[in-house]
């Protein structure tokens, strides 16, 4: 199933998208695309509708993050082995987390926002994991029972904010658009195996990124197994797995930046495109 | 007024504390202590209670964090500058962020749980800002206009898990039972000036933490501000503001790190004190 959330800002409602690719509405049998709608339970419920039987949603409304707002918004760093050498950086020997504040959380196709001071906006195109139950201290083999489903993400970083302003990496990940998720959150089911995804990322139609989710230093069922070592894992909570190279920091000679008026565009297999306008700030 | 959570994990239901220092039942005056009740409106609406009218609250409940569970729990590093010379740090040029997981929010009495594989528990007495208004590039004179209230925190921490794992330190703050905050949420009008506090905190009776709120590198004004220049903050969001010396980590000649059976007792002038016994992980 791909579940949606459609609607103007902070006022999103709940849907699923069709066989022919059209919106549905679900405000009848969920909420929202929140805790409750991801867990085994809700999910069932959801399986259990008939699809063409759900009200269409008319006209092309926008789209909001797939997922209401989670409460741990978690990313992995250098999760590529390329992605590593480009940034300068070793390849970890576990996993490095960090965070994104959960208000930098947007829809898919939502204006990139230049933060104020910012000199160095990039780009991260990343595959994410949205987590279905409560979860602690999970085995290796039962790691990804409780991912309830997947969605392309862009990691949209600020590498001044990141790496020249003291300390850790969190203020250069969380500033307002910096995440938007989308368009759907493609259940586990429908996805099967997370390892063999193509991404890809344009920046104004220029191919910046290319890879494949089989190149990733640690999986995803051994990233969930991971964070739930040090994290209870709740419902609704997004991982955002790492990215592959081609990112704006590693570009040679030169890095190359975000500046209003650019456009990117990202994909990834069987998830959705996304197409951000980089624009100034506004009040 | 001081807003307070009780009853079971889970089930708490919103509190005032009346002038003989008793529960007063907030259940039907707002849903819990949330960014709802927090913002301007919420706050009004409960003062304009007669406290004494409410319903007392019977019996010696458990008290739940003083706030819900928030989405942003932020936490300042190295903000006293002993404390950063105690852990051999430079003492910061800009305000350290890191997030704890929101997931590690619990009662301030309650157990603190030794995270499986941990071998260098710590303790930090802290300061916590709750946040009453979404707030986003805020000048720095306004920049308290947005606190709801002020709270005792025990920033509860993993030295090894923070230090020795690779990359930030996010692995070690946010582990089960982690975050501490209450007993109560003091509102701001009642605190006053929030550079002025006596804090303290004891390992099995013995004083370990001693400081002022006086001593921060960074004041409340100047980390909410600071804060609100890379994130938006949003009602209901909790920060920490950092530790004064005497953490476990820093004990010379030898670190000291907590034990099951250990008791964690701490306090602020005015926000009250918390208990917390060690405990072996619990399934």
């Amino acid at each position: 199933m791909k579940l949606v959330r459609y609607g103007q800002p902070g006022r999103e409602k709940p849907g699923i998208i069709d066989a022919d690719g059209r919106i549905r509405d679900l405000s009848k049998v969920v909420k929202d695309i929140d805790g409750e709608a991801l867990s085994p339970k809700g999910l069932a419920k959801i399986k259990k509708q008939k699809v063409d039987k759900l009200p269409l949603v008319k006209g092309d409304p926008r789209l909001g993050s797939c997922v209401v707002q989670p409460r741990n918004f978690i990313a992995i760093g250098l999760n590529y082995s390329d992605h590593a050498a480009e940034s300068g950086m070793p390849i970890p020997a576990e996993p490095i987390i960090f965070n994104k504040a959960p208000s930098s959380i947007c829809g898919p196709n939502d204006d990139t926002m230049v933060p104020k001071g910012s000199t160095k906006l990039d780009w991260e195109i990343e595959l994410g994991i949205v987590i279905g139950q409560r979860a602690r201290y999970l085995s290796k083999k039962d790691a990804l029972s409780v991912v309830a489903g997947y969605c392309a993400a862009n990691d949209v970083s600020e590498r001044a904010f990141q790496i020249e302003r003291g300390g850790q990496w969190t203020k250069g990940k969380g500033c307002e658009t910096f995440g938007p998720i989308g368009p759907w959150m493609v259940t586990a089911d429908e996805v099967g195996n997370p390892q063999k995804l193509d991404m890809w990322l344009d920046v104004n139609g220029e191919r910046k990124q290319t890879g494949n989710t089989s190149t990733m230093i640690f999986s995803c069922a051994h990233i969930v197994w991971y964070c739930s070592q040090f994290f209870v894992l709740e419902p609704g909570d997004v991982i955002v797995t790492g990215t592959p190279p081609g990112v704006g920091l590693g570009i040679k000679p030169t890095p190359q930046f975000l500046k209003p008026k650019d456009v990117v565009t990202l994909g990834i297999t069987g998830l959705g495109e996304q197409r951000q306008k980089v624009v100034k700030f506004k009040a």
